[in-house]
This record gives C-alpha cells, sequence and structure tokens, in this order.
C-alpha cells in the first residue's frame, strides 16, 4: 500500500539530515531567523506583543526559554506565543507564496524554545527551520488557493503544522510521536481572515507557535493523537480545504528527502520595508533612481506611480495619518523613502508621520492603474516617474521586489542593516552587533542557548 | 439598521440579568456545574488528562487557579485547561443536542478560574452559565448540522466562543471587551473529528477553555480583534459552517434576553451511565425490571436488547476485554450492570471488565436491530427481554434515556450519587460530601474561592 500524506510527511520530518541540505539552504534559513529575530525585536512595542507579553509575565510561568527583548523567561509555550506575536506584529516578517503566509512568525519561535529547552546546536536549529518550511510551503500547495480563499490565515493553520515539526525535531521526538504531534497541533490549529486588521492577526503566529511547541512536548511525554490526521474523512485536508474546484488531489504531493527542498524552490521572501508588499517594487525603483541620481527628497516635485489594477485595492490610504495608514499608502512610502532614503520601522512610527515634511510631500505622490502592468499572483510592479524641482525627470520599472523572491536575493549587508535597525528597538547598539555575529555563525553554535541571553534584551541588563 | 449577529450576542452576554433567569434555569445550572465538576475527578486519572496535569505542571505557573482533585493551583488559563480535558476524559460529561457537543467540558472550568481568580458569587457564576450554554445551543442551532457534518468538534469550536461569553461577564468585561473576547476566541477555535478516539478529543474542551479565558484577561486588558466576528464573509459562520444547504439564514437567530433561555427549552442532558449514549435507554430498562421484579444478575438465564438501526453502527463492540470497549458494547453494560445493579466509571475500568462474572455473563446478552423503532436525531430507544434462569420473562421499552432530556430529569439524589461517586476518584468520602453541600448551595455563596480548596483534593491534605 503506498504511504499516506501523513506517513510520508513524518519520515521526512525525522529523517532529513542536516549534511543533505545543500548549503544554499543552510544559507536561506540562516537569513530567515536572523530575519525573523530582528522583526520580533522591533515588534515588541507594538500594542499586540506589548499586551501579549503582559498577559504571559501575570503567568508566571518557570523560566526556561527566553522571551526576546523584555528581560524575562517563561515556559517554553508562553514564550513562543508572546515571540510569535511581536515577530509579526508589524507585518515585516518574511512572506512564503505557496504558504500564503508567513513562514517565520509560528515557526521561528518554536524552534528559539524548543532548541534552548534541548540546547540543541544552531545546525539543528538550521535544519528543523528547513524541515518546517517545507511544511508550511508544500502544504501550501495543496491546500491553497482553497485554503486561504475559505478564509483561514495560512500563518496560523499551516504555521501550526510547521511549528510542530520544527519542535518535534529538536525536542528528539520518534516517528510515531511526530504523527501524535502532528495529530495534536493539527486541532489547534485556528485563525480567521475576518480578524485581518485586529491585534489578533499578529496573535494568529504566536498562537500557532504555542500549538506546535506543546503538542511537541505533549507527544514527547505519550499524548496520543489520530496518526493519520491529514488523510481521510474530517482530517486536516478535508476540513480546512475540502473538495475544492481544481485541488490538487492529496497522492500528488508526497514529502520526501530526494524531491528538491522548498527552501530552495520557493525559497522566503524577506521584506525589506515595513510596509505592505504592493509598494515593494516602488521603492525599490525609487531608491535606485536616488542613487543613480543623486538627488534628495528636498529636490522633488512631484511622483507619478502606475500599478497593476490590484494594488488600489490594497493599497487604500492616500492621505496618511498613522502609521498603519502609512503601510498601506503608496504615497506616504513613497514620500517618507524620498525623505529618509529607506522605510524601516521607525519610517512607520506615528510621530514620524505626522511631521510636516512628510505631510506635505506625500500630496505630491500620485498612484494611478497602469493597464499595461500584468496582475500575477503575489508579484506586484511598478513603473515610477520622478519629476524634479529643477524640472529633471527620472523614470524607472520593477517586476519584482528585491528579497522577495528567491531570483533576487537581498545582499547580506542588506539583511544585516535591516536587523540592525530592527534589533536596536529592543538592544543597545553593541548587543545589537553582538547578536548579529553569533546568528549569523548560527551553523557552527553547540548550543542555542549561548545566543539566548543576547536576545533577551535590554531588561536584563538593568 | 437591524443589528448584527455578534452585536445582539454581546448585548445578550452583558445583559442577561441573574434575577430574570427562571428559578429552574438556576437549577438546571447548578446540577450541570455539579456534574460538571463529578465527571472531571472522576476522569483525572485518565491517561490525557494526567498527560495534561503533567504538562501543566511543569510549567509552573503562578498559583491563581485550583486545579481539581490535584491539590496545586496554576494560572486560570493553565487550570481550565487541565480541568476541561478531565471533565471530558470519561465521555461521562453532559451534552446539549442543538450544540452537538459537551456544553460543559468547556464552560465551567473556564468559569471555574474566572470566577476564582474574580472572587465571583455562587450566583454570578451560575447566570454566567446560563449565557454560556445560550451561547453553545443558539449558535449550535444556526451552524448544525453541517458545522458537524463538516468536521468540527462542535464541543471545542463552539465551546470556545461560550467560555469566552461566560468568563468575560465574570472578569467584569464592557461590551465593547465582550466584543473582541468573542474575536480572540473565534481566532482560537479549533478541533477536528478525526481526532476522535484518541487523547485530543478531550484536550479540544480543555483547549476551548483555556481560549475562553484567556481571550477574556486578554480583551480586558485592550487587546482588540474584529468587532463583528460572527458575521460576514471571513467571520466565524462564515468559515466555520458556509452557505451550508438549507442552513438557517443568520438574521433568523438574534440573542435576546426576551425570548426563552436555552437552559429551559434545550436545557442540558446528564448521562446516569458512564457508556455510549445509544446504550442509556436499554439500562434504564433492565434497572427499572430489577427493581420492579426483584432479581439479580446471578439468575439471568439471557437479555434480548432491540434497538434501532442506527445503534449498532457506534455499538460495535460485542465481547468487551477494556474499559473503552466496554463503553460501546450493549452486551457489556446490560451484564455490568445486570450484576452491578449500576453502571457508574467503576463498571468501566478494565480491571472490572476482565473479572469472570461479567465476561461470562456478556455472551449472554444479546443485540438485534427492531425495524420498529424509530430513528430520531439524538435518541436511541430500546426494547428489553429479560429471561430468567427459573423461566420468568419480563420485558420493557424506553424511547428517551433518563436525564439526557429536559423532560425526564434525574432526580436530586440520582445527581448526589452520581457525584459522590465520580468525586471519590480524587476526594476522600467526607470532602466529597462537603463539596457537594457546598455546590448545592452554590446559589448562596458570596465567593466561589470559598469550595475550590474543597476540590484541589487529596494532595492538598497530604
Amino acid at each position: 500500500m503506498d504511504k499516506t500524506l501523513t506517513q510520508s510527511l513524518a519520515e521526512f520530518i525525522i529523517g532529513l539530515d542536516a549534511r543533505d541540505v545543500p548549503a544554499q539552504g543552510i544559507e536561506h534559513a540562516r537569513t530567515a531567523i536572523i530575519d525573523s529575530v530582528g522583526c520580533t525585536l522591533a515588534g515588541l512595542n507594538e500594542p499586540a506583543a506589548k499586551l501579549t507579553a503582559d498577559w504571559g509575565g501575570r503567568e508566571g510561568a518557570a523560566p526556561r526559554a527566553t522571551v526576546l527583548g523584555r528581560g524575562y523567561m517563561s515556559s517554553p509555550g508562553i514564550a513562543a506565543l508572546i515571540n510569535g506575536t511581536a515577530s509579526h506584529a508589524l507585518d515585516y516578517d518574511d512572506v512564503s507564496p505557496p504558504m500564503i503566509g508567513h513562514p517565520s512568525a509560528p515557526l521561528v519561535p518554536a524552534l528559539l524554545a524548543a532548541g534552548e529547552a534541548a540546547h540543541a546546536s544552531g545546525l539543528k536549529v538550521l535544519a528543523a527551520y528547513v524541515v518546517g518550511l517545507d511544511v508550511s510551503a508544500r502544504i501550501g500547495r495543496l491546500m491553497n488557493p482553497a485554503h486561504y480563499a475559505h478564509g483561514w490565515h495560512a500563518t496560523s493553520t499551516l504555521g501550526a503544522l510547521a511549528a510542530a515539526a520544527g519542535a518535534s525535531r529538536l525536542l528528539g521526538l520518534n516517528e510515531e510521536q511526530i504523527r501524535h504531534a502532528l495529530g495534536i497541533a493539527a486541532s489547534g490549529a485556528a485563525g480567521i481572515r475576518k480578524n485581518f486588521g485586529s491585534m489578533v492577526k499578529p496573535l494568529h503566529a504566536g498562537q500557532a507557535a504555542r500549538c506546535g511547541i506543546e503538542a511537541a512536548f505533549l507527544a514527547r511525554s505519550g499524548f496520543d493523537a489520530d496518526p493519520y490526521i491529514l488523510d481521510g474523512q474530517h482530517g486536516f485536508l478535508d476540513v480546512f480545504r475540502g473538495q475544492a474546484a481544481n485541488a490538487p488531489d492529496a497522492s500528488s504531493i508526497r514529502f520526501s528527502a530526494d524531491q528538491p527542498l522548498e527552501i530552495i524552490e520557493s525559497g522566503v521572501g524577506i521584506k525589506q520595508y515595513a510596509c505592505c508588499g504592493c509598494v515593494h517594487t516602488a521603492l525599490d525603483v525609487v531608491r535606485a533612481l536616488m542613487q543613480k541620481h543623486g538627488f534628495t527628497g528636498q529636490e522633488v516635485e512631484e511622483v507619478n506611480c502606475g500599478v497593476n489594477a490590484l494594488a488600489p485595492q490594497v493599497l487604500i490610504h492616500h492621505n496618511a495619518q498613522t502609521g498603519l495608514q502609512g503601510k498601506f499608502s503608496m504615497e506616504y512610502s513613497v514620500a517618507v523613502t524620498l525623505l529618509d532614503g529607506h522605510a524601516g520601522p521607525r519610517q512607520f512610527e506615528d510621530s514620524r508621520v505626522l511631521l510636516p515634511d512628510v505631510q506635505e510631500l506625500q500630496k505630491r505622490i500620485h498612484m494611478h492603474t497602469d493597464p499595461a502592468l500584468p496582475i500575477n499572483h503575489g508579484v506586484f510592479p511598478s513603473k515610477v516617474t520622478v519629476t524634479l524641482k529643477n524640472g529633471a525627470q527620472w523614470s524607472g520599472e520593477a517586476h519584482k521586489a528585491i528579497g522577495m523572491h528567491p531570483s533576487l536575493p537581498l545582499s547580506d549587508q542588506d539583511i544585516d542593516t535591516k536587523f540592525l535597525g530592527c534589533a536596536t528597538y529592543a538592544l543597545d547598539a553593541q548587543t545589537a552587533e553582538e547578536a548579529l555575529k553569533s546568528l549569523r555563525g548560527l551553523e557552527h553554535m553547540p548550543d542555542l542557548s549561548t545566543v539566548m541571553p543576547l536576545l533577551a534584551g535590554r531588561s536584563a541588563v538593568q
């Protein structure tokens, strides 16, 4: 008899050897972990993250896992919940197109907590990331777009399975226990899209991280579940995807160490800018034009941005008065990039948004639909024309955003710059540099616990 | 504009006054709470409950809520998770037909933890139960049978909303906060039927209890969610029920303090026997015949049980060798009732199942399908004929099981007997009696915390 999907998944989770992961895969995983840690540190002042951490602090759990940037430890489950929520709070974290979601926000917090509890090596954590990303993306291929279209936040639902898979490896579960962990996690998978735009969206990432690591701990202690959770009637696929038209047959996808890994195939898209993905190509063009022609925001008279017909449905704010509005405003995002040279989290703080320079400039940035720009899934091309006060005019066009596609990776320097910008929300500059250096050597770290105190943050220093 | 379903629900949750609940409703709620506490105490030796409690103990959270029968306290969320899992571990807990689920297993643990934390009066806890039951059953009417048929365990999904509703009242949330609590809980609602038959089934009740109380705590602290979570695209109804054929229009159901409460309308079905509901009418008949004609199990030659065509699909074990098989065996359940006069949890322990008397007698109990017995949703009628060794023959028939329908309530004495039988799994006899006496006076208890030490159990005494 052919193996069921659950069997092939469990065998893949336990079977993949870190030595079989191509160097490029380990590199991508390391980038994703660095980026996710950075986003977590930058996100921890957001209301959703603060309130979750306040709640977690009141839980008063025994200190076994680091709560990033807050200087205290909690239980692995609670730390995963708090860190996961913070990691997605700015929507600045990475994306996986086949998952239609954010793969690291639920996965990395579970790996950090499990890895810290198990004193796992950095290489083991990286391999667990590779496996978890494969779960998110490959099950995503099987279930999307029906799963997402039905109203599920895949970051949370698929993220719970991925977190369980990664944590199971780090906690040393055997194959039978891993199948139970997947079963437990499948019954904790939750999160509906109606909550988008509220604090619950980032909470989804945290709850998936907690679900995954708790499932692994319970399964390790002997807690059982249905051992074929992905398959058959009332199984995960049946309930969360159903018999959607054009859905791939579950038998068409098998997990196997022999096939190309998703970390290579679909990769992880890293956001260079702390705003909606629809804006990214325009900002790439603006920055390239500024660099090439050497002008500043003060010299700009107006900018015209052509976008495809989908983008205006998302970019609904044309005169941003808050950071959150700014993230979904082409006009604001372009204006602040012209003035500051960048669009990181500090550019989307309310205090920056309200300053006169950017308030004035955003009125002279215009967005229009350009029918010539194609509509493809997950890609938002832009044509940008900048007119200077002195009459000079420069144009550029980009179809894929740098960092968001495996074919256009960010440079290590870009990654480092983003990390340091993010980390200094929670760490002093020196600690941020040390943390980065440490994470850059993750592959050779004998015990993950060595880097965690650096990430614990300023309160620990006090 | 008409109120949305979420608005009418939030207004109902905050608006219902304990003084507006008919005395019969308060009485039903008290019975349900007593029964749920008993089931929790009896269930705490089950593997799912033990493993969850072991995990919860390792969390080491600050002691603010009583873990029943284990002599320690934990955080409200963790206590709710542990107690909820124990309460459903034996499947001996109450049922709600419109919910198609077990209403108290997620609700009561959330109310106990919230009530203890808030030092709520017993009357407030009872009123919160009435509200929570209304949420389970009334939203159940709106969503079932499509919701359950799709593969959801309604005990968990609807239970999370009910737990959030009840906990929100006890924690003193205002209407806006209650809408956020419902939104948070809706994104934590989870649990798929594929896990039936594994330890995850009772865990579903625990996770719903935790989800509800954590949602209430987060919302009270300012955490927001979509304020119309039941309504519209990608809302709770849309995602968890969809546009099922013949589904009632959401606008057909409104929550209102003016309409009959579900605690009166559909009530709460209490199980007298610790086995599958399909067996209950037969055991009622057997016990009535024994009482009327004064025979014992030793005198019985054979028994024939007629059932409707559905029952044999559930009662699949005809020669039980374990307690779990015995719960789904007409032959075993009847045999042990004839011998012991009852079918409580002790009758379904493996050690009882394996004794020669019941092993021998179950071979002489026979089940057959009787086409004359009707098939109605949730009702399992039986015709029973007992033949004694002396040739005497007695017959009886029952269409509804005592306790399982509001029209056939258990007597207070039956409730007390069940509670004491359950509670002595965890408490000494004197403490069990005291706890019962205390819970019988719940309506007049000024602070729920006064009864909780009694329920904490034997370890506390050591």
